[in-house]
């Protein structure tokens, strides 16, 4: 058979009314997406589609023609609209057979979580004639691996993230490699700014656009820019002898802009200068309401240098829990200048931390007045010797109360991330 | 011309290599799915492709074929691999223009920072002839609205989510109506539910899924079941007509089970309950590290239900701010029934609240023993006339680090839900 797919690239397709009406996140196609560049195993397209055999028989006609994996995601389930495994049948031209060991695992899970199963699981234990089983650890939907024709590769997933990303870590990755997919990877590298625009990062660095292995491409999102280096090698090893010189010299030029790598946030960044430091910190929050702690500790190993903190978002907690003067309260406010320091010595001075992070501000949509918008955030900074400063933003009221939330925290930690590089920092 | 378009119906084309990569959750198809539902424009399609012409041009050719209005987001950038616009003109063979006018709102935005306008930036003045601007109220690079030929209409984005979300709201909104897009709206109510599985769920209404209009769909998704109840009609009013029957049915028929609609969240549901009762509500998190907090205050007027907590990652802060016994620390250990009970009271009584409530565990994924594994998690809560109770949870060592924190934050919120919901919670 004669195929124009391009060689040995892959497809994801993800099945799924829910995703056209947009009430989730397409969080599968970017776990796969990573994984299939990890792999070196090339992804050009993905292509969304909701539960709806006609147009999922469309679908596959065009991925069938320019891609020679496809990876599908949604439509195992039980109930009657998760269509997917009959229709890749159908499609095919092949019977569905119910598989004696599929039913059996599916009635053993329920039976060891005391329940019975349904009749609506039996569904789930059909699959194609000739595809194999691509067991489900956790839930009741296996997914298959199945050729139905030479060249052509189908995997079938869940749309539950959880349950495709163990299948695809225990089954489907092994079996790619098995099958020799990947032999030259790509594998890139992310390099992560916090306080310069895109434009003129992108200036700074314009000349190492033109480079062809790695490449380097610049992107923008959620208050960041970030620059991709990118080569193709035979192994990691090789792929990140072509990076690390060209990032490097990227580094240089950001200078303290640059905070980071690929999964590092700027909680990363602060915690690895603290841990280097020997100091602790401690956090004082009102908009926020445990934002910053909650992502100072996502990161595994936090305890040896956050010891926690206070969510005073009532004004009496502000006093009961961090001292602040009540007096100074009633004079200016809670967003304050004033409130913001007392806030962030406060949490320093009570958990006996090397500093204190604070933040007070209007994160809207209600609550702003003409002296103090939305998006009036001051953020307090408590350090090593009691000196205390603090910063004010203004975030602008057209923006969304998660983003002014965000963006605070962010620029919280890029502030002791800074004071942090400073090596006279006492 | 003759066109094989579904009628009326709409595309998502998301382009941008780093989507490819995983290296960005695509939040702006769903932004623009949400969207395109609530208009009533029938979206059957996604595709994301990279920053590569050639294969942009293949996307674009099915895509006129089968949808009447293509919606591209990213490649409006300064830098070189910002491609969209001239991989657009180039399909439809069409030249383009520089735009003095964008060129001085580019300037004006810049000096407007105190800062100067880029030569790479010149390239976002540039725009098909005979396309309309689409302008971009906050970043540099305006979007096109065009029709290259009868029946079909673009409009492109740039990939930087809030620049999208405000032009689509300020500008490709009212252009979409004022065109008669949308004259059916389809309108989808979801309920949301938390502790029980999709098969359980599924089981007890599966009656509702043969329903025309409106249709009733279930799915499942980080931790939670949910049921979409859509409706096609002439109005928003008329679809809820048709919806709200159906609905009320639903949640009689799951009880305490569900708990909210669309975008409320468990949070949203306790603080309904809360200032109902006119009750308030502290909270004393260790692993979850003020993300039961922030998940609290995402709520707009939480401060009327809401004090604030304390986030006691250390030892030291749980004697220090919640009075836990350092006896019962030493000889429990910090995740323990004995101290989260502790911790719920300690701050329900330095806050005077109504209720306290407390999550202690091992989030991992190192920090696990053999008596304390990771996913060990234990709840406290404190509630009026000082009783205090305990539950524990097991999420399994298999679980990442911020799903067992998840998890354990809306539990805790669950829990506190069912209380609320007692009538004779005193």
């Amino acid at each position: 058979m004669s195929h124009s797919a391009e060689t040995n690239s892959a497809e994801i397709i993800c099945v799924g009314t829910e995703l056209l009406l947009g009430e989730i996140l397409n969080s599968n196609a970017q776990f796969l997406a990573q994984q299939l560049a990890q792999l070196g195993i090339p992804h050009y397209y993905q292509t969304v589609v909701g539960d709806n055999p006609l147009r999922l028989q469309k679908v596959l006609a065009i991925a069938c023609e320019r891609s020679r994996l496809l990876i599908f995601t949604g439509g195992l389930g039980p109930t009657p609209d998760d269509l997917t495994t009959e229709t890749l049948a159908d499609f095919f031209e092949v019977p569905l057979i119910e598989r004696p060991d599929i039913l059996e695992d599916i009635a053993r899970k329920f039976a060891s979580r005391g329940r019975v199963m349904s009749p609506s699981n039996r569904k789930q234990a059909l699959i194609p004639k000739g595809a194999e089983i691509l067991p489900n650890p956790w839930g009741s939907a296996p997914g298959i691996i199945w050729q139905p024709r030479s060249g052509l590769t189908l995997m079938t997933f869940p749309g539950v993230p959880s349950e495709m990303q163990a299948m695809w870590q225990q089954t489907a990755v092994p079996y790619l490699q098995s099958q020799g997919w990947g032999k030259e990877i790509i594998y890139s590298q992310t390099l992560r700014f916090w306080g310069i625009g895109e434009s003129t990062l992108a200036e700074k660095v314009v000349s190492f656009f033109d480079l062809k292995n790695p490449t380097v491409a610049p992107y923008a999102g959620k208050g960041e820019v970030r620059l991709r280096v990118s080569a193709k090698a035979s192994s990691e090893a090789a792929a990140l002898e072509l990076i690390e010189p060209v990032a490097q010299q990227l580094r240089e030029i950001a200078g303290a802009d640059y905070y980071g790598n690929d999964d590092d946030t700027l909680a990363v960044a602060v915690g690895k200068l603290l841990q280097d430091a020997g100091q602790t910190l401690s956090v004082a929050e009102s908009c926020t309401g445990g934002g910053l702690g909650h992502l100072l500790t996502s990161v595994s190993g936090s305890s040896s240098y956050f010891k926690g903190g206070v969510i005073s978002y009532d004004n009496q907690v502000k006093i009961l829990l961090l001292d602040v003067n009540p007096e100074d309260l009633a004079q200016h406010g809670a967003v304050s200048d004033v409130v913001a320091k007392q806030m962030a010595l406060g949490v320093k001075q009570r958990l006996a931390t090397t500093w204190g992070l604070s933040i007070t501000g209007v994160a809207g949509p209600t609550g702003g007045t003409e002296e103090k918008p939305v998006g009036l955030v001051y953020i307090g900074l408590a350090g090593p010797d009691e000196q205390v400063e603090s910063f004010v933003y203004s975030f602008g009221s057209q923006r969304s109360r998660d983003w002014i939330r965000w963006i605070s925290t962010c620029n919280a930690l890029d502030l002791l991330r800074r004071r942090l590089l400073i090596p006279s920092n006492p």
